[in-house]
C-alpha cells in the first residue's frame, strides 16, 4: 500500500474512533490513562532497551549531544511520563460540560456544550515522551489521535505506542483512538496535513522550522508557536527592587525559552536609578547587553545594538535595551517590535498598568510579573499541549480546551418558532 | 496601481485602522453606530437612487426576480439597516471583558481578557444590507473591515460607505477601520483571502458555491457555513402533539433556511400513530413526501426515497423521511447522512434526550424544540455575522464574541518564577 492509500486508511479508523471517544465516560478515560501509565511504569525495561536502539542508531548517524539528550529515556523520565498521564486523569474531564444555560424569550432553553473537536494530529520531533503526554491530552479531551514522532525516536514511540494500545484494550476504549505512525516517511506528514476530511487540527511540537513548513502547506487549521520576543518594560512608575527582580528573572531564570524576555525597556525617567543596579546582576548571569545610544550613556561599557537586536529572539544569553520616553512609546515598540507572545510591564501606577494591559496585544500581557510565567501549568491548566501565538481559536498556553470545541443545546417543551 | 498592490494598500491601512480599534472605548463605538444610522437615514434618498443604478444595470444584465429583489433596497430595508446598527450600538461590549481572574498557587493571578480579531474580511454576494450589517459587527468588536460586496450592488454599497465614513468621522474613529471596496476587479477576492499579514479571518456570505471556492484558496481562516441537512427524529417517547407540531414547524415554517428540516425519521413503534396525522399537514403545505419502504407502508401515497434523498439538502418542498428501529439508528443516520448543522428530538423520555444531546455531533442539538430555532437572534446573541459549520474557533451562529479572541492577564506584586 502507498503511503497516500496508507494514511487514507489511519484517517478513516481515526474519524471512527473519534465518535466513540466522543462519548466515553470520564471514568472509562481515566482507566485508560491509569492503565497506559501502570504499562509505562511496568514496561520501564523495554521502553529504555527500545530507547538504546534509537540511541545507537543516533550516534552512529552522527546526531550532536543536545539532540541525544531529548531523544534519551532514562528512569526518571519514562516515570514523569507515568505521572503526567496520571496528572491528566486527575483533572476534570472538560467534555460534556454544560454552560450558560439561559431561558430566551422564545421560552427555549439555550446552552452550550464542550465536545472534542474530533482527530487531533501532532507532529512533533525528537522527544520520546511528547508520544504520551501528547496521547494523554487527546484522549482525555475525547479525541482520537493520530501522532508522528521524529524518525530518530521510532523505536522508542513505538514501545510507548504498545503501553498505549495496552492501556486503551484494558479500558475497552477503540485502539484506533491513538495511532502512532510506524511510518518514518517524510510524505507521511505531508498527507496529514492535507486530509480535512479525517483530521481536524494538527499541532506540530518542534523548532519553528517544522511550524513553518507545516504552517505554509497544510489544508487542516494549525495551532502553531511562532516566535516569543518577549518584553519587559520598566515604566517610570516601577518599584526598584521589583523591577530588578522581574526582570532579572524574566532574563536569567531559564535561557532559550520562548516567554524569556529579550528586550528591556525602560522608561527615561527611572533609567539612571534602575539600570546601574540591574546591569551587574545580568553580567554576573553572562547576559551582553546591546543598548541604545541613550542607555549607553549611563551604561557605557555595553555593546550598541542594531534595529535587527530589536527584532531577534536570542533564544540565548542576549539582551537587547531600549530606553524610551513613557508608555506611549513603550507600547509602539512592543506593538512594532515585539511578537505578540509575552510582554510585562512594571508599574505601580494604576492607570498605566491598566492601558497596558488593554493597549497591548500579546497572548499574555503581565503586570508586576515575570515573563516567565506564560506556562500552562503556572496558569492553572494542569497541562499543556502547546503554546498558540495566533487569535484564531486559542491563545496563548493551550490545555485540554483548546483540544475542544462548544455545540449548541436548546431545550424546549414544544416550541416551534413563529 | 494594479489590483494586488491596492489591496496590500488596503491591508496595510486596515491593520494600522485596527490598532486604534481595538482600543476604542464603547461609548466611542456606539457613538458611531448611531451616527452611520443617522446618516443612513438622512441619506435615505441618496441610497435609493445609487440602488435604482444597481437594479436598472442589473435588468439590462438579465438579473432574475430574485436576484433583483435581494438587490433592491426599500424604505423599509433602508430603515431596517438603521435598527440594526442601533441594535448593535445597544449590545454589551465584549471587548476588554476580564473574566476567569484566578489567583493561582504561586501568587500570581491569571484570566483571559477579550480582544478583537484584528481585521475581518467579509466576502458577500447581491444584497447591499449586509455592507452595513457587517460594518456594524465588527466596529461594535473593535475590528477593522474589509467588505467586498457583489459588483452588482456597487452603487448601492458605495452609497452605505459614505454613511458608514460620515458616522466614523462624526465619532473620530479612524475612517480606515471600515473600508468598502470600489473595485469590482474579481482578482480583489483573491488579494484578500490570501494575506494573512494584514486579513485576520474571512467571512463569506452567500451561496455554497462563494463559500467553497473561497474555503479551497484561502490562506486566512474562514468561519464557513456549509450544507445545513437538518433532521428531527421523534421518537417512541415522543408526545404526538409535540412531534407533530415541531416537524410541521421545522418544514413549513419557511422553506429554503438551512436551519429547515430537510429529512424526518421516526421511530418505528410511533409510526403509525404520527404519520396519518402528519402527513395530510405537511401535504397541505404542498410538501412532497419520499419514503423508505416501511413508510410507504404506513403512507402508500407518498413517493420512494432514494439513498441520495437522505444526502439532499432540498432548501424547497420536499422531505425525506425514514421509519428508525429507534434511537441508536437515528443518531448513526443522522452521523452518518447530516451535515452537524442542527438535529432535533422529540422525546419525553429523558434518557433517549441526554443521550441525543451528547451524542449528536452537530452545531446545535435540540429536544423538543423547532429546528428552526438555530439563529443567533433566537439564541440571545442580539446579531449574527453567519453560521459556523466548523468547529474551530466558532460553531453554531456567530455574534459578536465569533469576531473576537481572548489573551490571558497576569497579574502579579513583582512575582518571580522559581
Amino acid at each position: 500500500m502507498d503511503i497516500s492509500s496508507t494514511m487514507q486508511d489511519i484517517g478513516r479508523r481515526a474519524r471512527a474512533a473519534a465518535r466513540l471517544m466522543a462519548r466515553a465516560e470520564a471514568g472509562v478515560k481515566n482507566n485508560a490513562l491509569e492503565a497506559i501509565a501502570t504499562a509505562i511504569e511496568t514496561g520501564a525495561d523495554a521502553l529504555i532497551a527500545a530507547n538504546q536502539q534509537d540511541l545507537e542508531a543516533g550516534r552512529q548517524s552522527g546526531l550532536d549531544a543536545a539532540l541525544l539528550d531529548r531523544l534519551e529515556l532514562t528512569a526518571a523520565r519514562i516515570d514523569a511520563m507515568a505521572r503526567g498521564l496520571r496528572e491528566v486523569a486527575a483533572l476534570p474531564d472538560p467534555i460534556g460540560q454544560i454552560s450558560d444555560l439561559n431561558y430566551q424569550p422564545s421560552g427555549i432553553q439555550v446552552g452550550h456544550m464542550r465536545v472534542p473537536l474530533g482527530v487531533v494530529g501532532i507532529i512533533y520531533e525528537s522527544r520520546p515522551n511528547v508520544t504520551a503526554d501528547a496521547a494523554g491530552l487527546c484522549l482525555k479531551s475525547g479525541n482520537a489521535a493520530v501522532l508522528r514522532g521524529g524518525s530518530e525516536a521510532i523505536h522508542s514511540n513505538q514501545a510507548i505506542a504498545r503501553c498505549i494500545r495496552a492501556g486503551l484494550a484494558a479500558a475497552d476504549l477503540p485502539a484506533d483512538a491513538v495511532q502512532v505512525l510506524e511510518t518514518t516517511d517524510r510524505a507521511a506528514v505531508g498527507a496529514m496535513i492535507t486530509m480535512p476530511e479525517y483530521i481536524d487540527v494538527i499541532v506540530p511540537r518542534g523548532g519553528k522550522g517544522l511550524i513553518e513548513r507545516i504552517s505554509a502547506d497544510a489544508r487542516v487549521p494549525v495551532i502553531k508557536h511562532l516566535d516569543g520576543l518577549c518584553h519587559v518594560y520598566i515604566d517610570d512608575g516601577a518599584d526598584i527592587d521589583k523591577a530588578i527582580r522581574i526582570a532579572h528573572n524574566a532574563k536569567t531564570q531559564r535561557l532559550g525559552t520562548c516567554n524569556t524576555m529579550e528586550s528591556l525597556l525602560v522608561a527615561d525617567g527611572i533609567a539612571a536609578q534602575v539600570l546601574p543596579q540591574l546591569a551587574p546582576l545580568l553580567g554576573d548571569a553572562g547576559i551582553e547587553i546591546r543598548g541604545c545610544a541613550r542607555s549607553r550613556e549611563i551604561l557605557p561599557d555595553i555593546a550598541a545594538a542594531t534595529e535587527e537586536d530589536y527584532r531577534t529572539e536570542f533564544l540565548g544569553p542576549v539582551l537587547s535595551l531600549k530606553i524610551v520616553a513613557g508608555l506611549d512609546e513603550a507600547i509602539e515598540h512592543i506593538e512594532t517590535h515585539g511578537s505578540h507572545h509575552t510582554d510585562a510591564i512594571v508599574t505601580e501606577d494604576f492607570s498605566h498598568a491598566r492601558r497596558f494591559l488593554r493597549e497591548v496585544d500579546s497572548s499574555s500581557v503581565m503586570v508586576n510579573a515575570s515573563t516567565r510565567f506564560a506556562d500552562g501549568f503556572e496558569y492553572g491548566l494542569g497541562a499543556e499541549i502547546g503554546i498558540s501565538t495566533d487569535k484564531f481559536h486559542a491563545r496563548g498556553p493551550v490545555g485540554l480546551e483548546g483540544l475542544t470545541s462548544l455545540k449548541y443545546i436548546v431545550l424546549g417543551d414544544g416550541h416551534v418558532r413563529t
